[in-house]
C-alpha cells in the first residue's frame, strides 16, 4: 500500500544522507539488567550539532527553491534546532537568522553563532519567539523553517529511526521524547512502514505534558506553562505532528523531573555519554519500569547532548 | 628481530580478546581544527569497568596458576585498577580484596563493591596503601596484582594501542597519560613493533611530574606529593615501567590543572563523551598546541571515564 509520508521520508534520506553522520547504535549491559529488556540506543547526541535536529533542518533547507535560498532562512528555537538551521544553512551557502529565548543554554546559543547565524534574542515565551520571528521576516524576507510543524522536517527526523532499525533489527518498542512532535511523528512514520507491529511510545516530562493531554483527549492543547529541565521539550505539539501522532503512535507516557535527572545520570555514569535532559526523558520509563514490559527489544533515540556545563566546571 | 615484550603482548591479546570490549576509535572535526592535526581517539572510557585497566588486570589474573587463583587476589588502587581487578576476578571465579584510599572517587569505590570485591579503606598515601595490602596478604594468602609494575599488566594495557593502530592506520604520534606507567609502557611496546617511526609521548600533570623528572634525569623518582585533579595519575612510576619507558618512549610533556580541565570540558561538550581528568591530560597538549606539530596523524588513548558526578547532579 502506498504511503506518501514514507515516500517523503525515503526522499529525505537520499537528500541528506551525504551530510549527516550515521550515528552509532550502542547497548549497555547495566541498562538491560535494570530494565529487563534488550535496549538499543541510537546516539543522535553524536550527530552533527549535537542533536537529531540537524536531519530535519537540513532536509527543509535542501528542499528550498533557488529563489527561496537566496532570501535566507529564519527560525526560532530554544537551541538545538537553532544550531541545526545555522549549520545546514552555512553548508549550503544560505544566510540564516535565529531567534533564541534569553534562557536557552549558553552552549546552544554560542554554537549557533559559531555556525554563522545572526542571533536575535527574545523573551522566554513561545509568543515572544513567534512575534520576534515575524518581525524579522517582514524586515528581511527570509523563509521560515519551522522546528517541528513541517512535513519536510518531520520526515528528516524520521531518518534516525530508519538507521536504528537497520542496525538493531526487529524491535518491539520504540521510545522517543516528544516536545513539538517532529522526532516522534517521523519515528512513527518509519516504524509504521518498517515494523508495523512495533509499539511507538512518546515520552514527555510531566511538567510539560501537552502531548500526553492532547493524545488522551483527542484535542490539541496549546496553552500551557512548561516546568521542566528538559529544555528541548517545552515546545507545544504542532498541528501536522498531532495529526500523525494520533494515527501512528501507540501511547504517550510521562516522567517526573527526578526520574529525568536519575536517567540522565545513569547514562553519563554507566555509558559515559553526555546526553541532555530531553534525551533522558525517553530513558526514564525503562529505569522506573513503568512500561510493564520485559524481555522485549527496545529502541531508544538519544536525541541530543547539548548541556550547559558551566556550573559543573565552576565546581573544580 | 625477536622482541620478547611484543611476543608477550600478542599472547595477552589472545588471552583477553574474548572478554574485553573492542572500543571504538572516533574522530572530532573541532579537535582537528583546533589542533591542526588529524586525531584518532581510542575510547577506553567505554571499556568494561570504564577504563583500560580492565585489560591489564584481566591478563594478570588469567595468567595465574590454579593454585594461585584458589588463594584469591589483592590489589591497592585509587579506583580504576580496583574495579578492573574486581570484575576480572569475578568473571573467573576468583575472590578479590581491594585496598582503596579514603579519598578515591565514590563512583569507583561503589563499582568495585558491586563487582563483588571485599573493600578495605586506607589513608590517602601510597605508603598506607602498601602497608594495608601487606597486612591483608599476611592474613589471607591472596596473590598481589600490581596496578602497573608488572609485565603481564603492562602488555595487557598495550593491547589498546594495537587496536587503535589497526583502526587508524599509520600514526605519526601517540599521546598517552602516564601515572604508574602501565599504559605508556604497553603502548610503547606496541608502537615500537607496529610503527617504529611513530613518536610515543607520555602526558603528565605538572602537579605530579615524577615520570617527567625521572625521564629527563634518568633516575626514577619515588618521593613526591601529587597535587592534581587527575586522580588516576598520582601513582609513582614503576620500576619495570621506567625501564621500558626509557628505552621506547620519545618524550614526556606536562600540562597544568587549568589545561586538564579545559581539555576535559572540550571533550564533554564537543564529543559528548564523559572522560575523567586523567584522560584529558593526553588531550591538553593538542589543544594548547605545545607539541609544535601540525598536519600529523595523532592517536590519543582516552584512558577512562569514571568521574564522580555527585557534585554536578546536586546542582539541579
Amino acid at each position: 500500500m502506498s504511503d506518501p509520508w514514507w515516500e517523503q521520508l525515503i526522499r529525505a534520506r537520499d537528500q541528506i544522507g551525504a551530510f549527516v553522520h550515521r550515528t552509532p547504535v550502542v547497548t549497555c549491559a547495566a541498562i538491560d539488567r535494570v530494565s529487563e529488556n534488550t535496549v538499543f540506543f541510537k546516539c543522535e547526541n553524536l550527530q552533527r550539532t549535537g542533536s537529531f535536529k540537524f536531519r530535519g533542518a537540513l532536509n527543509a533547507i535542501l528542499s528550498l527553491s533557488p529563489e527561496e535560498s537566496a532570501r535566507g532562512v529564519i527560525t526560532h528555537s530554544s537551541g538545538n534546532h537553532a544550531q541545526a538551521v545555522a549549520l545546514a544553512a552555512k553548508l549550503h551557502g544560505v544566510r540564516s537568522f535565529v531567534v533564541i529565548p534569553q534562557d536557552a543554554p549558553r552552549v546552544k546559543r554560542e554554537a549557533t553563532e559559531d555556525y554563522g547565524a545572526t542571533i536575535i534574542l527574545c523573551e522566554p515565551t513561545y509568543a515572544s519567539r513567534e512575534q520576534t520571528a515575524t518581525r524579522i521576516i517582514e524586515e528581511t524576507g527570509a523563509v521560515f523553517v519551522d522546528s517541528h510543524d513541517d512535513v519536510g522536517v518531520i520526515v528528516g527526523q524520521g531518518t534516525a529511526a530508519v538507521e536504528l532499525i537497520e542496525e538493531a533489527g526487529s524491535l518491539d518498542l520504540l521510545l522517543v521524547p516528544v516536545g513539538g512532535g517532529g522526532l516522534l511523528a517521523g519515528t512513527a512514520i518509519a516504524a509504521a512502514h518498517l515494523f508495523p507491529r512495533a509499539r511507538v511510545i512518546g515520552c514527555e516530562p510531566a511538567g510539560a505534558d501537552d502531548a500526553y493531554q492532547s493524545f488522551k483527549s483527542g484535542k490539541r492543547i496549546t496553552e500551557f506553562t512548561p516546568r521542566t529541565i528538559a529544555d528541548g521539550l517545552r515546545t507545544p505539539l504542532g498541528v501536522s505532528n498531532f495529526e500523525i501522532i494520533r494515527k501512528r503512535v501507540h501511547d504517550i507516557v510521562c516522567v517526573s523531573e527526578e526520574e529525568i535527572l536519575s536517567a540522565m545520570r545513569f547514562i553519563w555514569e554507566r555509558m559515559k555519554l553526555v546526553i541532555e535532559p530531553s534525551s533522558a526523558v525517553a530513558v526514564a520509563p525503562l529505569l522506573n519500569r513503568s512500561l510493564g514490559v520485559s524481555g522485549k527489544r527496545v529502541g531508544v533515540i538519544l536525541s541530543g547532548g547539548n548541556v550547559d556545563l558551566d556550573r559543573f566546571f565552576q565546581l573544580f
